[in-house]
């Protein structure tokens, strides 16, 4: 931050604020302010001052005022003045005093694990930087005056009619714009939706990222368990439920389909009972071993709500995802978001659609389904050369894969891939607190195997080895 | 969007989800997927459908087959292929079932008035886009990989750091990164810190935003009207009060700065009571007749709590924020914001730590304040000129002016003006709902003379005068 000060050849200068106050003159006055004001930290070493000029017009005093101060300042060493490089703090001015909180510069958690194969993250290192700068350039240039000024809480109409397509084409969806409303990603989704628009008791797949549930909790609505089997869901188990909310595409983090039977089943029981299912297509776009599964939005788009989010097929630091409404909660949800006002930035929203729009997504998509799928065979391979013991489970899809592992084997396991430098999770992780015991799964290990980058995967994948048990 | 299918050039092909089931051999239940594809409005007419091979692969059917189906349904009148622009959908294919809702290509209200005069908004046509990209495009180029995964609920530390020495440096804010937490805006910061952080009742200025007090009502916490006069909020009315929300810098909307000794006062006030105060900074850099007065929370950076955004300065479609708190409240303000998940954009953060870091930032504000303050010298000057009994009231600063009206007038005003097709509010829109008799202002106008682009602030200043009420 040490170059932030404008370049006085600009001839604007920047903002300093001081306070010209107590006894004396002006100079008098402002050389004390510059002296407390780097003692006290708040201009660090290496700042740049504004010229004098620009600094005098602020504070109305004469130029030459300025000049004066500052001389003394640096006839003091706290500043320094040097042909060029205008007048800056001393480096070894008096140092910040920092209350209480550490600096963060380097955070210790900032290390991290040796090998990464936590799931929920797409590889990072492959984010399309190139082409996203491209869209964010388009979208900047095409943007009318309107969208720098207040949203809709609606999100960006470019991006909706993008999705629209995008959503139709690749996914089945059956939708149009305005049915779809833009929010920060799924967990933003679940608490617009809860429980301002629909209300609890929530069926919940036994298996899912606790994240989600203690958000539900917190916005107290009740979770329920429902068993799975190698069908998925056993949505015949629905009671007084009002809402369901499902991973029918791959289920998290078990990881097998929806079964069509149980597809429809889930939606005739929407419509017999007036109840709604919430579809999380958290990776329905990376299917590997044939054509993805459609949406089940598809079925029934006056029953299902869907939802979706560009956190793993491009990143979760864009926070950008959207929700595909039955016409009668469009208004509620619009009403919800609007009164908390805390919108996705509508840049991002424009370089999103650009980004669709182009094809560029589709594009991405494409790459980073081969990337995935060449990452799963390498895992299914490994794991047959090294440890034909272990089964991965599940269909070929997503971004991560599940070991099946002996009985009783999981935590230990977990434990010694830690001592190994390799973070994973194990299945019980996911399991709902309340889930009965005939609900719980065989032990296994979720490998988020799009996690680490090319290079690293390999060390990743020998470590995991090493930390199996034996046969 | 009938252009987003990728360019056959490419040789990747985009997505399309199609069924293959039903009877009668593959071709057949291609065609007959397409067909109710572009019957059902899924794919619309205009759009481009994938390169034979493409699709082929996709479906793991014979090239030929989808060669086949195109050709039949071109034959139906349903697609169109034309040498180089590939096979789309007709354009006089079925209509869309638009189910209920009706598209928004065109919302009424994206007409809006014909001059607006409502505060709020910075001149939009002002964003600057050139430098904006560039810092983006730096951001973009510099963040290392780990930034496109999950991300940190305090922000990214680059911006935190930049903001640090910006804040200290402009508004003589007295702090360091670990305090300083980025949000979507001030609404968002206040959702953050009520209930969770802070408890009610909360004391308000008697006259300020609607959206901020009904924000805070439905979080469950009552606000309590302090009185307004020459010198600022009645700090001294403070009574069981826990905290108080302040906009000392330049009250909103009345105009006037918190006189020094109730700066003092409120500060004082805070420690005897273990209170916190909130120090809305929305304008702060925004003074024309000398430098800005410095921030609160530099009095006592325990007991303030700074709240600061780019809405006023840059854009309020960045939906960019940030608190800066007492140590006590920063894990706790974390924590909540970690629970809820919806983050600002990661790489807006970065791109505007790049643009206060390199001093664009500074630049944006020296132009936009040279603007505005042209834009108040030209109402002052227009009201000598043609309505020398309406006087503009408060000090010359931000994006607003008060103008003060005789009583009894401010609603016919204000009617007179939508008649001339002007938006402005007046002040009674602004007065908290409980503030008794003795609290209310005399009528004015709010003005907000940043809104309009530069070409139509002359139109908008006629039109106010012609609605201002006869001397």
């Amino acid at each position: 931050m040490a170059d932030s000060w404008v370049d006085p050849a600009e001839g604007l200068g920047a903002d300093l604020h001081l306070e010209l106050s107590g006894p004396g003159g002006r100079r008098a006055a402002l050389t004390r302010a510059l002296r407390e004001a780097i003692s006290g930290g708040r201009l660090a070493p290496g700042t740049r001052l504004p010229p004098y000029r620009s600094l005098a017009a602020d504070l109305g005093v004469a130029r030459n005022t300025v000049a004066d101060a500052y001389a003394e300042l640096v006839a003091e060493g706290r500043l320094t003045a040097r042909q060029g490089s205008g007048t800056r703090v001393a480096e070894r001015a008096e140092p910040l005093e920092v209350r209480g909180r550490v600096s963060e510069k380097a955070p210790p958690r900032a290390r991290g694990p040796r090998h990464d194969l936590r799931q929920g993250t797409p590889d990072v290192s492959a984010f399309p930087r190139a082409a996203w700068l491209a869209s964010y350039r388009r979208a900047l240039r095409r943007a009318p005056h309107k969208a720098f000024g207040p949203g809709d809480p609606a999100g960006r109409i470019e991006l909706r009619e993008a999705l629209a397509e995008y959503l139709a084409r690749a996914r089945g969806v059956r939708t149009e714009p305005g049915r779809i409303v833009i929010c920060s990603g799924f967990a933003h989704a679940l608490r617009l939706l809860f429980p301002a628009v629909l209300r609890g008791p929530l069926a919940v797949e036994s298996y899912g990222l606790a994240f989600h549930r203690e958000l539900l909790t917190a916005a107290g609505v009740r979770t329920v368990p429902l068993a799975l089997d190698e069908d998925g869901a056993q949505v015949g188990g629905l009671a007084g439920e009002r809402a369901v909310l499902l991973t029918p595409a791959h289920q998290f983090p078990t990881g097998g389909p929806l079964h069509p039977v149980r597809r429809a089943a889930v939606v005739d029981w929407a419509r017999a009972r007036g109840g709604v299912v919430l579809e999380d297509d958290y990776d329905g776009e990376f299917r590997y071993d044939r054509k993805p599964v459609g949406a089940l939005q598809g079925l029934d788009p006056e029953r299902v709500v869907h939802l979706g989010s560009v956190s793993k097929s491009l990143s979760p630091a864009l926070r950008l995802g959207w929700m595909v409404l039955p016409e009668r909660y469009v208004d509620e949800v619009l009403a919800v978001k609007g009164a908390r006002e805390a919108w996705a930035g509508v840049l991002d929203q424009l370089a999103l659609a650009d980004f669709v729009g182009s094809g560029s997504y589709d594009r991405h998509v494409r790459r980073m389904r081969q990337r995935y799928r060449g990452r799963r065979d390498r895992l299914v391979g490994t794991l047959a050369a090294h440890a034909p013991h272990v089964e991965v489970t599940g269909i070929a899809a997503g971004l991560h894969a599940v070991l099946r592992l002996p009985p009783g084997s999981e935590s230990s396991t977990v434990e010694a891939a830690v001592r190994r430098g390799l973070a994973l999770d194990g299945l019980a992780e996911f399991r709902h607190p309340e889930a009965p015991e005939a609900m719980t799964a065989p032990d296994g290990l979720v490998v988020g195997y799009a996690t680490p980058s090319e290079h690293a995967y390999g060390a990743a994948l020998e470590a995991l080895c090493a930390a199996l048990p034996p046969p």
